[in-house]
Formats: C-alpha cells, sequence, structure tokens
C-alpha cells in the first residue's frame, strides 16, 4: 500500500447536524476527521479518515509546551448547482508550508494535501450547509507529539483537518464594525512569528482583545511592534483603506500574516483597473487623511467575513468614523465579487475555485 | 468533599526507573501526575493524582490552535540526609499566575498547588534521584481545553503537574558554553508575552536555535526586539556580566523572563556585598568592555543548570573570548552555594527551601 492511500474507517454514529440557522463559528465538527503521522523514519505516512474523535497524546508532548504547531483556515461552499468548491485551496497550502518553514516542521505535500481535505469534505459533504452566507470551514492544523521537555524541534508531529459547519458572519448582511487601535499589546515583530500561522501569535493576541470587547469594540488594529506607528492588520483580518481614491493596504514586512484574501482582493482591485498600493501606512497618516476628507473608506479581508467593513476606528482618544459608519462601495463590490466567487453565482475568472471531487 | 481534597488513584504498573547515569533532561516520566479542571461553574475543582497517562482532548481544543497555555520548571533535589526538598516553588508559582494573568487563564490558589506538588513528589519519592547533580524536574502545566475555533479565551482548562528524574547538567562539573548573538529572529518583544512562560516563545525560539547548533554555539543570546541593541536573555536563561568588578543584569523590561535562579543570584551577591545593577546593556556597551579587558565573566542563570559560565561569545564578526573561557570566581562560587542550598549541603540562610511532607 503506497504511503499515498487513504484508509477510511466510517463513523457508523453519525451526529445530528445543527440547523443552518444555530449555526455560528467553530463550534460544530463534523462524523469525520483526517489524520496522519510523521516520524523521521517513514516521513509523512498512515493518511486516514477516521471518526472525528479526541486526540490521545502525553502530557509531556510538546505542543502542549512549546507551542510547536501551526495551523490554516479555509471553507468549502455548496454552490446554487449545489456542487461543493473551495476557494484557492493551494494558497493556503503553499502557506502552511512557510508557516512550518518557520517553526522547524518538515513539509507536507501540498498537492496531496489538497486531495485529502477534498476527500474528507467529500465523505462528510451533507455537512456543508445551505443557506445564504453559510460554508463549511476547514481547519488543518499540525501538532508537535513528541514527549520531550528540552526546548528542541520535535522528532514526531501529526497532521490533522477537521471540519465546522459555519453561519453566515453577518446575520443581517455586510456590516461595518468598531475597531480600536492597540496602543499597549504587540501582536508579533520583525523576526518573530508574525508572518506564520501558529498558535503563539494568536495566545498573545488575547488579552488586547478582551481588553477592547469590554469597551464595546469588535476588534483590535495592531501596529508595527517597534515604533508602535505603522498599521499592520486587524484582528485576525488584512487591513485595506481608501484614501483620495487610492487603495492602499500594509505592505508585507515579516510580521503581517500574508491573506489568502489579502492576495484576491489586490488581484481583483488590478483586474478592476482600480489603484491598489503595498505601502508602509502610520496612524498619524490615516488621521491626517481622515480629518482632510481624504479616507474613503477602510475594511478588512479575511477568510471568515471575506470583507469587513470598518465603520469606526478609535486611536488616541480620536473617534473616527468612516464613511458615516456605512459599507463603502469598493468594499461592497469586493463582498458581492468574492462571495459571488465562492459560491458560484459569479464568474471564476480567475480559476480560484476548486471541485471537490472523489477518486 | 472539598473542592480542596486531593484524590489518589495508585499505578500498579509502576515503570522500572532508569540508572542515575543515563538520565538526560525531559525524557523519562514518573508513575503519577496531577490533574485539576476548570470550569466556569466550578472554579477549579476534582484535584487528582493519578497513574500517568495521555491526555484525551477534543481536537478542536483551543490549546492546538491558538497557544493558549503557561508553563512553569522547578526541582526537587534529593538532599545528603536523604530528606527531599524543592526551592522557592512559591515564586514559580507567584510566575504561574502572573502568566495566568497575561494569557486570559484564570488564577490558580498557589499555595495549593505548592501541596499538590508536594504530595506528589512524595508518592513519586523514590524517583528522586540521588547521584551528584541529578534531580527530580517538576513541571506545572495550564492548557485550555475548549473546543472551539472562535480566537477568544477558552472556558475550560487543566491544570496538570508531571515529573521527570534529569541528570546532572555538567557531566564533568561546571563548564563554559559558546553563546551566539541573534541578530536575525527576535524571541520576545514589550507587549507581547516575553515575561509570561508561554508556549509561543518557545516556539519563536526553535528557528534561531536550530541555526546556530549547527555552527557549533550551545544557545543564542537574545537581544531586545526593537531596537536589537539591548541584551535581555540567553537562551531560556537571564545572563549576567561582571564588569569592572561590577555584576550587571539587564533589567526586567516586559519582554525579559524573571528568572527565579535570577533573583536568588541577586540576592545572593546583594548578601556577599558585591555590587549587582540591574539595567540596560547593549552589545556595543559590552564589547567596548571587552576589548578594555573590563569584561571579566558573563554567565547564565536558570533552572536546568542553575549557573552556565559563558566562554565565548560571538557577535558580528567577533569572537569574544572570555575569561579565557574558563569559569569565573563568581560564577562558581554563586553555583557552589545555590546547588549547595538545594542539596542540603549549605545553610538555607534566606529559606528558600522547603521539605516535601505529606499530610
Amino acid at each position: 500500500m503506497s504511503e499515498y492511500t487513504i484508509t477510511y474507517i466510517k463513523n457508523e454514529n453519525p451526529k445530528e447536524k445543527p440547523q443552518s440557522d444555530q449555526l455560528s463559528f467553530g463550534k460544530y465538527f463534523t462524523d469525520h476527521m483526517f489524520i496522519q503521522d510523521y516520524n523521521p523514519d517513514r516521513g509523512w505516512h498512515n493518511p486516514r479518515i477516521v471518526p472525528y474523535q479526541p486526540l490521545t497524546l502525553d502530557p509531556a508532548a510538546i505542543v502542549f509546551h512549546y507551542g510547536q504547531t501551526v495551523f490554516e483556515g479555509l471553507k468549502a461552499y455548496r454552490t446554487k448547482r449545489d456542487n461543493i468548491q473551495l476557494f484557492r485551496p493551494d494558497k493556503n497550502m503553499e502557506r502552511l508550508n512557510r508557516s512550518n518553514d518557520r517553526l522547524c516542521i518538515p513539509q507536507i505535500d501540498e498537492e496531496f494535501a489538497i486531495d485529502a481535505i477534498k476527500h474528507l469534505v467529500h465523505i462528510d459533504q451533507e455537512w456543508v450547509p445551505d443557506a445564504p452566507g453559510t460554508s463549511l470551514y476547514i481547519r488543518p492544523f499540525v501538532i508537535s507529539t513528541e514527549p520531550y521537555l528540552g526546548v528542541s524541534p520535535s522528532a514526531t508531529y501529526q497532521f490533522i483537518v477537521i471540519l465546522s459547519p459555519v453561519g453566515a458572519y453577518y446575520e443581517a448582511g455586510i456590516n461595518p464594525v468598531k475597531i480600536a487601535v492597540e496602543n499597549q499589546f504587540v501582536r508579533a515583530v520583525q523576526g518573530g512569528t508574525g508572518e506564520a500561522k501558529t498558535a503563539g501569535n494568536y495566545a498573545s493576541s488575547l488579552k488586547a482583545q478582551e481588553i477592547v470587547s469590554k469597551e464595546g469594540y469588535a476588534q483590535v488594529l495592531w501596529l508595527d511592534g517597534v515604533e508602535k506607528k505603522y498599521i499592520e492588520e486587524v484582528g485576525s483580518m488584512n487591513v485595506f483603506f481608501k484614501i483620495n481614491g487610492e487603495i492602499v493596504t500594509p505592505e508585507l514586512n515579516g510580521s503581517i500574516l500574508e491573506g489568502v484574501t489579502r492576495n484576491s482582493v489586490i488581484q481583483m482591485l488590478k483586474h478592476w483597473d482600480l489603484p491598489v498600493t503595498e505601502r508602509k501606512i502610520t496612524m498619524e497618516e490615516l488621521y491626517q487623511h481622515y480629518q482632510d476628507g481624504a479616507l474613503e473608506e477602510a475594511f478588512g479581508s479575511g477568510t471568515a467575513a471575506v470583507i469587513s467593513p470598518i465603520g469606526e476606528l478609535a486611536w488616541e482618544g480620536h473617534q473616527m468614523v468612516i464613511n458615516e459608519s456605512k459599507t463603502g462601495p469598493i468594499a461592497k463590490r469586493l463582498y458581492e465579487t468574492l462571495t459571488g466567487i465562492q459560491y458560484g453565482t459569479e464568474d471564476d475568472i480567475f480559476n480560484w475555485t476548486t471541485k471537490v471531487s472523489y477518486k
């Protein structure tokens, strides 16, 4: 049997599926999961789809102590023709391997991983919800499993994929959010792990998020960890600003996560012949544009919300109300076009989607 | 039954203990472990000592994805009178709670945790090795267990303590190491999680450590993440320099871990009426002192090695050989005094040790 043959053990006790209108994010999980093991002798081996089940790990496993782990997030969408499709999974698997490199985790076979994801989604296809705005969230992740308390890369790993049906991000259509600029806490710094999708970045963000939530803000906007001047990203999304007709997003610098949606937004804006620039931008500059009336729109981009308009930005005592707290035309057009491609109601001009098929 | 009554389930199949001369670090684990659960209704509850066993966790548990976890490290020592004692466990539990605060994890009861550790060590007392320089490493840690993919603090946790008999850090007595100053990667930054003992800091350090290991260095010396000028810590230890008779260590700044051994070193130096200063120090300054012949000693401090003399420091092409690569008199005196207190051969003038007794 090839190392690439996926064993399948069917779940004989499938769960009851939640109603489409009761889905939130990341609370329900499907009947099956994908697991593959790594050891130095065999490399990645024993790929299998098994009933969704607890992981059994030695309490000394490195992941618990030293956080050697990476993850990805993407979605499967049910189209109006009742096909199921993924959006740019190749970009997620490329990034997973870049994260693996930063965390000293062995590279995975990207093509095989996409096949495994498709296989798993196919088996649990009835879990892909069909209500507007709903989807099946896909969470691939790698954990370090060696029971060893020395601070060094693990000898053994598991690559796991779990699936979670998720509700519409906006219950009443796309809707602007209030964001607070974070001045005390730092998410990441150049030379750190900011551009990797790894647990520590998110652990680090919990405290700031907890504080601003109590003050009524949906997320924080992170500044650079060095000078606390330059805009990096917002919550777990990348961020865009429309200034005097030009769309600006912070350039990748080693501490900003390279979002798949960010990349898609840039490509789409260029396709529309709209001016889009990746460059450094400070909060000082943004506030100046705001005062001059040149800040026309602000929005985040990410897998969960696709596009999240920013209606209000709080910074050093200033309450910046952007576009009268309404969704701007660029944010709306991007949201409709990208979700249209994802749900198969718009032409997929860039070949971004791939059908889930079972070999 | 009180929430503070520890249930005990004896391991009826004890393992064979490794030979004292075959111990390394963190590879062997004892017959029992301590576990306590947390949920919002009951708080910390159900403390129990059970046979050492795998943890069973939902694959969506927050610890795997967002690294919400903290840990501690301390040791139990077998004295010449065949007592078993701990070194300053109160400092470790204080720090565990500071780490908990930064990571949005509920506070633990420090006194009860120390009692639980003593209880566990007492049960596995035969695992405390007796060869010179050996000890029983104690690893308390908290993991977030809620199965939820939203980025937010977990509703549930486990506080766990495992034990590992460890060998002498220096097989042939205290011995200077070669250290490389890290210029590319960053361990932590102010506003991040550097002063917390949490997984992400260690995940972030793996890559730099991997690179310098290949070049023959034992550890890296971390500079600050903002200007990459100021000395922070070395590997997983704090660092001290003797310059013109004065002992200097980087001042705590939010990104340096507050070491228990660091604190003990400072207290001991003051007791000896030796000048010790906590202040900012740059690599530029250190190199200048080196060239002037004023850099007399350099050493790290930490639970694993206690005191680790630095014989050579590589920085921007300079190979700084310190004290002819020999252990200096201050490092030697600190090592002998601190290990003397830990193993009960020196008077415990500060009341730092506490006997393991079973109530």
